[in-house]
């Protein structure tokens, strides 16, 4: 994505399809469902100390994703808009104590044998992790709304990761009970309705050229996060040789 | 409120008791039900124009509530303290279209005369309106969470003066319509109910002196952003000599 040249003339806006287009190309190529880590999990040849270590520091991410939800929220001015976004500070703390996405993430911790207060201490989330979920948590605070939401459009392929991984832990981790999946069954459809309603707002928001490539780059950023996460979760396993 | 001073020993903080009263004592002496024009409005003695003048700059205000709420929000770390702190955004913005106090507001604009469309275009809102709503939105971005919630704290004296405000709007000014005034009635209780939930969470999060006082100054700040905003509207009336 190279921006406008200094004395060439603004690029026209790529049509609606185009756009579309590629905003779901940046995810097909770059979602985390590629990385060696998320192959492995899904493969099967994980340990459970490694599955361990997942959930631990992939709920540092989720814990912070009503944080960046409220930060987008304040920034959609109308009722409309912020009723919509704000549905989604519901699906992860939930209307009433026990429901919520961060609920349903704390008992699948629990489901493969984490201790829900060292989760929620969260001492064992490593360093890599952190900085990546604060490089997405400030993106979401300082950038334009179109960026934040742009960002969130990873969920473009959340609904079919989330069916895999459902059925890669049943097949090959049955030592996680299965009621602790209840997080990844839940966001299949949660997932497919918020990427609809963030899709629309993207494609309707960007009205030029410029906003166009500023939401690609979005996506390409959130990928990266999401990448990083995993790096560093992989880069701590003892068996580095595979 | 004078900071503890170099050399000094620390001040000891003050019981939650007297904690409580401070933080009362500064609404009961600097909230904005003293303020001229509110004792004008309340006396009956505002023009058509000076009442339609107020809906249009308050207005200002009460689209920008829900913004400082989701501000808030983001900077609450648990999903219960969020779950609590976002209602607050549903009671602004409804959870369906045509519902929620912004929607109200506007009702209410209408109720006196007013057009729908130019309160959402607020072309008429007041320099000085406009400036202690940002300065009330960016304390809340850029402060503590103790000392946003704090802020909030001026809800202690809303209810009484919203049933006092619908029984002078129903006396006095009989030309706006009595369904205007559903704002007013819906935050007797919101105000007392978020404002019991506010208190509790300052009461139990000042744990020093130091934090105490910032409490105490963020609920005068917010008395002196309620009182600055009918200050612009107070300046803006022709008949400056009472």
């Amino acid at each position: 994505m190279t921006p406008v040249e200094t004395g060439v003339a603004a690029a026209e806006p790529w049509s609606r399809a185009e756009f579309e287009e590629r905003l779901r190309d940046v995810v097909r190529q770059r979602y985390h469902d590629r990385h060696p880590f998320n192959v492995r999990m899904h493969e099967g040849a994980l340990s459970p100390e490694e599955v361990r270590r997942w959930i631990t520091n992939r709920f540092h991410y989720q814990r912070h994703i009503p944080v960046k939800d409220a930060l987008i929220t304040a920034k959609l001015d109308t009722s409309e808009l912020r009723r919509t976004w704000a549905r989604r500070l519901e699906d992860q703390d939930g209307r009433a104590p026990g429901e919520g996405g961060i609920e349903r993430w704390l008992r699948l911790g629990e489901a493969a044998g984490l201790d829900r207060s060292g989760l929620l201490a969260g001492r064992q989330v490593l360093p890599g992790v952190r900085f990546a979920v604060d490089a997405y948590v400030n993106f979401c605070r300082h950038r334009p709304v179109l960026d934040a939401v742009a960002a969130s459009l990873t969920e473009l392929s959340a609904p079919d990761l989330m069916r895999v991984r459902t059925e890669a832990f049943e097949r090959h981790y049955p030592w996680v009970r299965s009621g602790g999946l209840a997080y990844f069954r839940d966001r299949v459809h949660q997932g497919r309705r918020d990427s609809d309603e963030a899709l629309s707002l993207v494609l309707d928001s960007a009205r030029d050229r410029a906003g166009q490539e500023r939401a690609v780059a979005a996506v390409a950023f959130k990928c990266e996060v999401l990448w990083s996460l995993l790096d560093a979760v992989d880069q701590a396993s003892p068996e580095q040789v595979r």
